[in-house]
């Protein structure tokens, strides 16, 4: 519901002064949640957060808002999409990005050498919102991350581990994590002779070959100053994915011989075995064309895809003069349903005297919550608690209804009453109907003064009513709702 | 920890590049959660939340900013501490400042007519911090309001029900809660001879009575520009505190006899009724000197206080060159621990056609937190939920110690094992420590291969061991934790 009110304090005022009109809403890419929608959202942090707890994850928080020094040159050709706060004195500061950044810096400035955390909040992005694609420009992350120096690949995939474990604890259906490795990637740009200063963004135009063919990529990747005898031999290798083993032989037979390629080729050959260990083989896809745009992963880069989640085969082309601020649901897909990465360097960044590697894995909820919510049975959510409802028949009985309530309430009781006086009884059943309460606790005109109560379960198919005494009343509601 | 580090991308151009340095800390006023503080604070929302669902609550979530406007000329001299996003573009936004006005422009958005909410979010106020005293620029609020169209006083004395239960399962102790009324103020003031457009700002200098005595006040209101008569008038009312009954009688037997004030007047006698029924008023005190500084206050209002979050009486005075970012810990007492009121027209202000009378409660978070963690056995808290560790004697087995977690995981339990491949004992038994857990699985060189495992209940009376068939490690997993 939109509409147009005005912006003035008195009711009086408001006939008399004119003020500027706007919108009722949310700014752009925000949204309020409410009602069956927080109740689908808090399961799934809750069954995350069960996942995350399962493998010695502790939680914490940290500011929504970080010194802009603390993100700057951290997130390469996105860094446009942050939200700076606006300078009113005192320290310059920017809505966080991401949840990764904020966790180095805190691991940096506590001084941390190992922690295994997880962290459920919402960042920000200026970014062309997508509404109904859930691309959002305020979403939450769900993010679990294992800092530490640790043996080659051990971390990393556990962290598989998880996501795949969390994935399927939300029953989300048909999806694969595609695996790379930064190293493998640069070994082949350093192969085919892209030069160290072009690998970036020759490296992020390679990343768009899950929504486009290989001619426009090439395109992009000549515009980006590269020749067409170096574009033809990257296809040569980012065109392969299979089973980590399969891609390995292929990478093994093929004229990669440089160190970089070598460690990154070591690191998934370990990877292979321990994916094993954990029976986690099946789900993933070493796919050489996955690249990730942020500047900091330096080894094991993945994302998680489901077919509900891949960008459609006919999706429009999106317009070149549509504004930022238009949604672009039209135009994309929604991306990957999570994804994660190793980053060795990022903390050390922030600390001069030490580096602590890292790797982790960041859940899109929003993106998991539009799937699921397509599943779920909305008319089985009942967003309210209430168990019982107390009402008074032929007699308004207020303050004896509050006195009842305060009775269950003290004893853990989910319960209401209607805010009246002398309530009829047609508003009172209409109360207990749209609270979902299932049992009724009613104060009759003559029950009541006898220290009495009548009690009835509610729903269509029972008209079960009984008699009880006042002091019986909790011990009777505990069985009635087995409580 | 606060560090210095050098803000550039890779570690071999921080020694040759000249960046500046600056601090590494989170913004004035914000700080990071971690460890045994998010377990405390989990607990109280945990308990808030409890209390909500009680009572009907049903939750929502608006964005961190709202559009500027929706925020304008809601929060009288409070205004100059919003923080606004910078402009680079599109809406003019800025974040919230309480959970109130987003809470009045979501049910005038999305066409509400009634709603028990409750919120536990973020709010952010450029204010002078006081860290030491929980007095933040980022902090949380606990929110419960109920909108809608009601009897006289039936929502408000739920709401103060709410309250006092909240902080009693808080186990707070000690707490008394102040309540005046805006229509009984507004009453005096008019008696006294405060022209109507001097109200707020009388109001305003009597709200400090509970920090300053009243010649102090007094001298504000005279700055204010009200004569000596007037402000002695005031003080003949304001002086007055007892139980509702008590300063209703006080009043009626003064010449306060305007409409307005007799109006406010016969709510505090419905009230008096409604929380003798919910048998809490021992916990309230009616103050006349109560004035609550938000401007949308319409009715009832109310604020719980403790000792330990009063001003104590040797406060320092504060320097008035204090800049506005240094800490103030030394100058001010924490507060109120949670706060409230009715405020009859904010939704009306967002919605031409109706509306919709409100009332609430917000509990301070970080008020609340600091007087629960001093009374709180830290030593007892184990922020880790790890309940088994997993290692081997004598040889890595990592891959089978890998096998061996998957299979607890996969059945719910909480597992850790020593990202090691072959760790020593000694780490093992570390890392077993570290985490918590309450049961070692061990892999024992001989016994392994033969299909068997050692299981030893960990802590320092107790050194249980026995051998188990591995196919029985999940049973007696589960036994021996009682899960």
């Amino acid at each position: 519901m939109i509409k147009r009110f005005i912006t003035t304090m008195s009711k009086k005022a408001a006939t008399t002064t004119k003020t500027p009109d706007f919108l009722l809403k949310t700014p752009k890419g925000t949204k309020d949640w409410a009602d069956k929608d927080m109740i689908i959202r808090e399961s799934i942090f809750e069954k995350l957060t069960t996942n995350f707890k399962k493998h010695g994850g502790v939680t914490i928080d940290t500011p929504v808002f970080e010194l802009r020094e603390i993100l700057t040159g951290k997130y390469g050709e996105d860094s446009k999409l942050i939200y700076n706060l606006e300078d009113q004195g005192g320290e310059l500061t920017s809505l966080r990005y991401d949840l990764t950044v904020p966790f180095a810096r805190f691991v940096a400035s506590n001084n941390i050498s190992n922690i295994k955390r997880y962290h459920i909040a919402k960042v920000y992005r200026r970014d062309q919102p997508a509404m109904t694609k859930g691309r959002m420009r305020e979403f939450y992350q769900c993010d679990f991350d294992i800092a530490g120096t640790y043996d080659l690949m051990i971390p990393d995939s556990e962290i598989l581990n998880i996501l795949i474990q969390g994935l399927n604890d939300l029953k989300i259906e048909n999806f694969k994590v595609k695996l790379n490795h930064r190293k493998i990637l640069d070994g082949i740009f350093e192969a085919c002779g892209v030069p160290e200063e072009d690998i970036r963004k020759v490296s992020s135009a390679i990343d768009k070959l899950d929504k486009s063919p290989w001619e426009v990529v090439k395109k992009e990747i000549l515009e980006k100053g590269q020749s067409e005898e170096i574009a033809d031999k990257i296809w040569t290798f980012v065109q392969h994915n299979g089973s980590i083993r399969e891609v390995i032989e292929i990478l093994k037979n093929s004229d990669l011989q440089n160190e970089t390629a070598k460690q990154g080729l070591h690191e998934m050959e370990v990877l292979a075995d321990y994916v094993e260990a954990f029976e986690i083989q099946n789900y993933l896809k070493f796919d050489l064309s996955l690249a990730r745009g942020l500047d900091y992963y330096t080894g094991l880069i993945y994302e998680a895809v489901t077919e509900a989640s891949a960008p459609p085969k006919n999706l429009k082309e999106k317009p070149k003069d549509l504004a930022a601020d238009d949604d672009a649901s039209a135009y994309v897909g929604v991306g990957s349903i999570a994804a994660g990465g190793r980053y060795d360097n990022l903390v050390g960044m922030f600390s001069n005297n030490k580096s602590i590697p890292c790797v982790g894995i960041s859940f899109g909820v929003e993106r998991l919550f539009s799937i699921i919510k397509q599943k779920t049975d909305l008319t089985k959510i009942n967003s309210q608690h209430t168990d019982v409802y107390v009402m008074a028949f032929g007699n308004g009985f207020l303050k004896e209804r509050m006195s009842i309530s305060n009775k269950l309430w003290k004893n853990g009781i989910n319960c209401e009453f209607l805010y009246k006086e002398k309530g009829n009884l047609r508003k009172q059943f209409e109360g207990a109907e749209k609270s979902g309460a299932k049992l009724a606790v009613i104060l009759g005109k003559e029950e009541f003064p006898q220290g009495k109560l009548k009690i009835k379960m509610l729903g269509q198919d029972n008209n079960e009513e009984e008699t009880i005494e006042i002091d019986d009343l909790v011990k009777i509601v505990e069985s009635k709702l087995n409580l």
